[in-house]
């Protein structure tokens, strides 16, 4: 904490707030300069708050100093945090980025099928889709629940891929703990605390989406609140922020992926799907992706988006998913990267938006 | 929902775009302009994704047109909601003012009724209080929890006053619904829709924040899945919205109060606590809360806001609450409303930031 | 400047920072803390960089403390500027509001005088309109150049109206000048600094338009730069900012006026035709505007907005416009300043919004 | 333009809608729905105001269709506009990416000359440099003005590169079409009306950047004021927006690119070094904005960022300049594209954030 005085202080005041600081159990350390006097607070907690200070005759403003999260920080963990999964070779965090596809909802067990087998084929290691929607109206498809979840386990029986799956409740956080590999919690839960407690006393890794309008302190306290219960399996990801723009159906910020990763030890992906909105942005936001450094994607996938019930125009058809596995393993390799699929032959890229 | 065609679009594509319209089991309306082709489509229960008519050759763009909230809306029922309170005259939404004032959080029963004893003095009719408090940090204070609500539910029967707090999950909701009088969403929780769902079948009247950065239709959506339960009675609330700026903590968004009663029934008040996020903010913004037309307030008041476990430095003092009541109550005046406190003698005000 | 250490920072990391900041011609004040050592710097003058130092080992961020505005600073001048109008008795920043109105842009002398009667018989002191246009669109109504400004000055001889009128480079500049009695800078211009020193060497006082993404700070660094040329009669007005919403055209953001009077002493005026683009927010905004302790108000007026050439859509009528004067003069009084109109009788304000 | 009714509008309503778009000279095409009517309009020419209607009895919303931008799309132009260089291979547009780099601002001759070997070196073909520099603070560099325009020239001459450097106002536009091969216009000057139209007459291709808070159409129609003067040569430029985000001074928002490339013909590059205004980003989201699909680059590089006079802490050193060439080369080459430097030995990239 640091307070700053205004240009025509006293030395009264200057010495009357470093007296309340000293009050208040903290140290003051009073710094004159050619302007005005700033006093540095050392020993707070990150308790302390600044109200009294900043109402205190003299005072122009108080600034926060300490970050408060410390479970997430690389102060406290400096190597990178790699999620392993019990029985598997795969990983999130490690060389091989972690490629996760799937449909918005479960529909049908044919539609989930159809879909699993094909981003099975492309190479993704993880299949996503969600049981439970968390819809902005009541009367939207809300996602077919248990029966979901049922599905996506006979879906990992068969194509060998870890189940990933967004919890909203308690009650569906139990189940999706039960049946799923990773535990998603949605961006507009990023700050349910609750429920980011309950994630941290689970024993499944937790996929945590930025919310749309956190600050990355934001973000990261929210994974702290995770961690802070036991779980050190968390992987964040980016999804698009909120901002006036209107091109795209949230702005993706691909900058949070290396300020991320200079702080905290956690691995971090991005979501284009909904980070744009608009099927036609998401190959080339995904190759930005990867180029960027992150340790994976996750994409919604559908066979027949038209009559998709949910997210169907940010759906990539199955075969530009296979073409976007194709490109981005190309920039993965520039950064020394890798995407497990086994044919490797360049697709054609066009110089416009794809 | 509207097609926009590309200028260069030739006939086959409109007419394939109409035919898909059709096929989709809408009504398509083609509008040949000067420069383009529009489509409307008709039919449509908002559930049609505008994926598949996107992508398709020579559409430039596709709009969304129809609103999707029902009971909401005054185009369901035209007369203002008055929230009302079993053995109380108190209402909300109605010619008075509902002022609601008190901690940010219960620390202590002697701290809650000093602060009680003084807002109830002052005028307000509503007590506020966080028994459970959704904090950015795992390691800052959580609140008392069923303890908070205890001493919330005895400063009912002592001041007379109605009690609103914060539910964040099952559990809290149920115990809110029994201690309390009205049952607080938070902006963080304002997409929790499994929580809404909840509170749509608690009993008591729900006070609904905005999100932080929650859109108009949000808004009205989060409160249309408390109605879709069966709980009408719903106050909805404007805390500020995130924006680029760095002045105050959040960006108070008044000119939301006149487009809500423009297009919803419910009644809407303001918290320029959070809404500004600084003390010296509190007084000007409350007036300018109630010269806009919102239906009441509420504010953070502490008796000794350096001590305050949470949000100390924007609660006011309650001599700076009294002062706020004299003057919202001659605002309130001008435009035919009433604040119900007994005294009325002007407090001087100066030009500048009080 | 404040150079923050990361936890695990040795020593002798601590030291080579500050060895850095005395040889840059600082002075360094290391301060040891539970967790980490912060190190202030005085003696800088707002030029140095912080590049350097944030690449050092073990230094976690680099955080601006000093303000970089002198003269417009409360610190530099404690008392409110009052801008005078020579053979006036007309003020802006006394005890009077200013009231700006007229139509957005001048279209013919008819329009032009039919406008003023009815905003000069409704009590507004001073005129609006303008003759250069920043319009969006090159094939947009650009304004009527000098013709327009000659229009204004024979309105200010009829009505004894005081004109204020948008300058877009220094051709308009030096013409406005020339005929107008206050010199607006738009939005669009506030960080056009060639056009800010310009105006300050121009003898009319500016009204200057925060910009449409401006920080507080940057308001006020632009008016730094009008009054370090030697014009320090300026007027700052807010108009709205870019924010996510859509009910909007921006978002009207008041608490910007206490935050410049604590800081600054200036006038400050709102928009709240610009800063809603709608006509039924324009009056409920107003009346928050003052209340919020606004110096005065800029409106858009027009006595026949279907036909506008622009910004019809957020026009009064002069009727509403009436109106609104004596709505906003019963909320001045509130606050102890006044609205210099004759009568006074109050007219029926509805509940919702207008 | 569509007008939505509200669900009750009455018959009557809808007919008097539509009478006053007849009676505004556009044709009305009504479209009864399931829930509501809605009205197109065709023959509207951008210029009609939707105030009158949006005031009319029984209306519900208005909302604008056609775009207004027209030289710059591809509705008029469908092919990729390739700006070329008199007497230079080097284009913009077209198979090579365009990569400038250079100093923030020339501060000296020895400075830029020594910048300019090291970026002509590492394969650049274009050098950048402020002699006009548009500071916050009239108190900060403001540039050597001609000066440095002469030794800008001095550099072509030299080293064979094509100069980029920003023009202010009219007085430094016309020295920079003189002196340089790119006029840049700022992001402060997007909306400098008056300034894009004399960019318009200028003989020399314009670089364009985008406003800090610009919406795509916005940014469309500022080229498009540059184009409706006579000058087609215009290069875009995304340098960031504003957010409410605070680990980067911008948020680099990507996917304008393939929304420009879908909607204009015209090429469009990234500043990466304003994007994120942090050193140990710009290589990072270098790579991000080649793999998104970008025509080039736009970096700061400096030999002594320390005693940088601008912008310091977000220039490259010359030996990261260097990797960043080698690393975006790869990544070109992923999309089928080149960037010409001689070798191509591959660098090291570290999974953390550079």
């Amino acid at each position: 904490m640091l307070v700053v005085m205004q240009a025509q202080a006293t030395e009264d005041q200057v010495r009357a707030v470093s007296q309340k600081i000293e009050a208040l159990g903290y140290r003051a350390h009073p710094m004159p300069g050619a302007q005005r006097t700033a006093i540095g607070i050392t020993g707070n907690k990150g308790e302390v708050e600044s109200g009294t200070l900043e109402e205190m005759p003299g005072v122009q403003e108080v600034i926060r100093v300490s970050k408060p999260y410390k479970l997430v920080s690389r102060d406290t963990k400096p190597d990178n945090t790699v999620v392993k999964f019990p029985g598997s070779q795969v990983t999130i965090g490690g060389p091989d980025l972690a490629i996760i596809a799937g449909p918005c909802g479960i529909e049908t067990r044919d539609q989930a099928f159809k879909i699993a087998e094909r981003v099975a084929r492309a190479g993704a290691r993880f299949f996503r889709g969600g049981a439970y929607k968390p819809r902005t109206s009541p009367y939207s498809f809300q996602g077919l629940g248990e029966e979901g979840l049922k599905i996506m386990a006979e879906i990992r029986d068969q194509f060998g891929l870890l189940i990933v799956t967004e919890a909203v409740d308690y009650e569906s956080l139990d189940l999706v703990d039960q049946y799923a590999d990773v535990i998603q919690i949605g961006a507009r839960n990023m700050q349910n605390f609750s429920l980011l407690k309950r994630a941290g006393r689970a024993r499944k890794p937790v996929l945590l989406k930025r919310g749309i309008s956190a600050t990355l302190e934001e973000f990261l306290m929210a994974a702290e609140y995770i961690m802070s219960e036991g779980n050190y399996n968390i992987v964040l990801c980016e999804r698009g922020v909120r901002t006036f723009t209107d091109h795209t159906r949230n702005t993706l910020d691909l900058s949070i992926v290396p300020a991320v990763q200079r702080l905290s030890h956690l691995p971090i992906i991005v979501d284009p799907s909904h980070g744009t909105g608009k099927r036609n942005k998401v190959t080339p936001l995904s190759r930005a992706a990867v180029a960027v450094g992150a340790d994976g994607l996750i994409v919604e996938v559908h066979h027949d988006p038209d009559r998709a019930l949910s997210d169907g125009m940010q759906s990539l058809f199955p075969d530009q998913f296979d073409a976007l596995m194709q490109q981005v393993k190309q920039i993965a390799a520039v950064l020394g990267r890798n995407v497990p699929i086994k044919s490797n032959v360049p697709t054609e890229l066009t110089n416009s938006a794809d």
